[in-house]
C-alpha cells in the first residue's frame, strides 16, 4: 500500500477495514472506483452516507428502516397479532423470502451470549415485552439455531410464559450451528410448520 | 431485496455493482456500514469521492496517482533511464513490494487484445515512444504472462528495436497464464534477473 499516493493507499485503507475484504479484494475495488465514471463514484459514496444519516429503528419493529414505521408494520393487511422475533433484519428479510409469513416482526439487534457479555437488557427484549401489552395472540421465536439462539429462544420464552401469550419456536429444520441467513426457503418453510409451542 | 426500505435496498444494490461482490456480501457491507459510527462512515463516504475526484494519471508514467507527478517519477534517486513497462498500477506496486527494482515505471492501462478489440492505440504506447526521445538506456517490458501480454510484449519490442533503445522481457519465472499481481516476491526477482534481450 505504501507504492501508492496517498488518495490511493486511504482509499485501500478504508475499503479493508470493511468485514470479508482482504487487502488484494481491497486493492481491485479501489481501483474499479478510480475507473468508475465520476457520476458513478458520486452517487456510490452518497448513498452510503445518505443510508446511514437516514436509516433508523423502526418504532414497532426495531428493524432498520428509512422511516418512522417500516414497510411491514405499516402494512394493516399483515397480521399484527403475531410476532416473529429475530436477531437481526437480515434474518427478517429471510423470512420474507419465502413468501409464507403474514405476521409481523420483532428484530432483537443481537442474542443473548454470556461468552461475548451480552445480557437480556442488551437486545431489545424491553421493547419485545411492552408490545405484548397489545393485542398479540403468538409470538413465534426464529432466532438462530446457535447456542446464543437457543439460550436465547429460552429466555424469551420463560419470559413471556406468565403473560398467557402464546409462544412457539422455529422447528429444528434449520440445519443445527448453521445461519437463518443461508438458509434455503424450503427449510425455512418446514421450520416455521414444524413450530413447536414452548 | 424488496424486503427493505428503499435507502438500505438501494446500498445493497450499489456495493453489488462491485466486482467480487455478491448479493450476500453486498447485504452484510451495508448492514455494517449501517452500525458503523457516523463518523467512520462520513470517512469511507469521503474518501471514496476525493480518490476518484483527486486521483490523475502520472504525467510521466501514467500510474494512478494524486499528484501531478507519481511519486516514483517525482524520486530522484531512481534511475530514470530504464523504464518497466506494466499493465497497470497495481502490478507497478507488485513489482515495487519486491524491492529490488530501481528505475521507473510506464503504466500502459491494459494489453492489446485482439479478441476484445483492444489495439495498440488504445493502451499508452504512444506516450511510451514519447518518452524515448528523452535519455532512457533500457525498456524491460513487463506485462502479463497472458496471451495478452505476451502479444502487447511482442508488438512493443518491435516497435523499439528501430530506435536503438534496448528491450528486455522478464523471465517466464511467472506462471504462464497467471496474472502479475498475485506472483509471490521470489518469483517476480527470478523474472527481473532472468529477463532476456529481444
Amino acid at each position: 500500500m505504501e507504492y501508492y499516493s496517498q488518495q490511493i493507499s486511504q482509499l485501500i485503507a478504508e475499503l479493508s477495514s470493511l468485514p470479508g475484504i482482504g487487502s488484494k479484494s481491497a486493492q481491485r475495488l479501489a481501483f474499479h472506483i478510480l475507473h468508475m465514471p465520476r457520476g458513478d463514484v458520486k452517487r456510490l459514496s452518497e448513498t452510503i452516507l445518505s443510508a446511514r444519516e437516514n436509516v433508523r429503528f423502526c418504532k414497532e419493529c426495531f428493524t432498520l428502516t428509512d422511516q418512522d414505521v417500516c414497510p411491514i408494520c405499516g402494512d394493516m393487511k399483515r397480521d399484527h397479532k403475531t410476532i416473529m422475533v429475530v436477531e437481526d433484519s437480515r434474518d427478517m428479510a429471510a423470512f420474507e423470502h419465502m413468501k409464507e409469513y403474514k405476521g409481523v416482526y420483532h428484530v432483537l439487534h443481537g442474542a443473548i451470549s454470556p461468552m461475548q457479555g451480552i445480557g437480556p437488557e442488551d437486545i431489545r427484549l424491553k421493547e419485545l415485552m411492552s408490545r405484548l401489552q397489545g393485542d398479540v395472540e403468538e409470538v413465534i421465536i426464529g432466532t438462530n439455531s446457535t447456542l446464543e439462539g437457543e439460550t436465547t429462544a429460552m429466555y424469551i420464552s420463560k419470559l413471556i410464559k406468565p403473560t398467557g401469550v402464546k409462544v412457539s419456536r422455529i422447528a429444528s429444520g434449520v440445519p443445527v450451528g448453521g445461519d437463518l441467513e443461508n438458509t434455503d426457503e424450503i427449510t425455512l418453510l418446514r421450520a416455521l410448520e414444524g413450530r413447536t409451542e414452548l
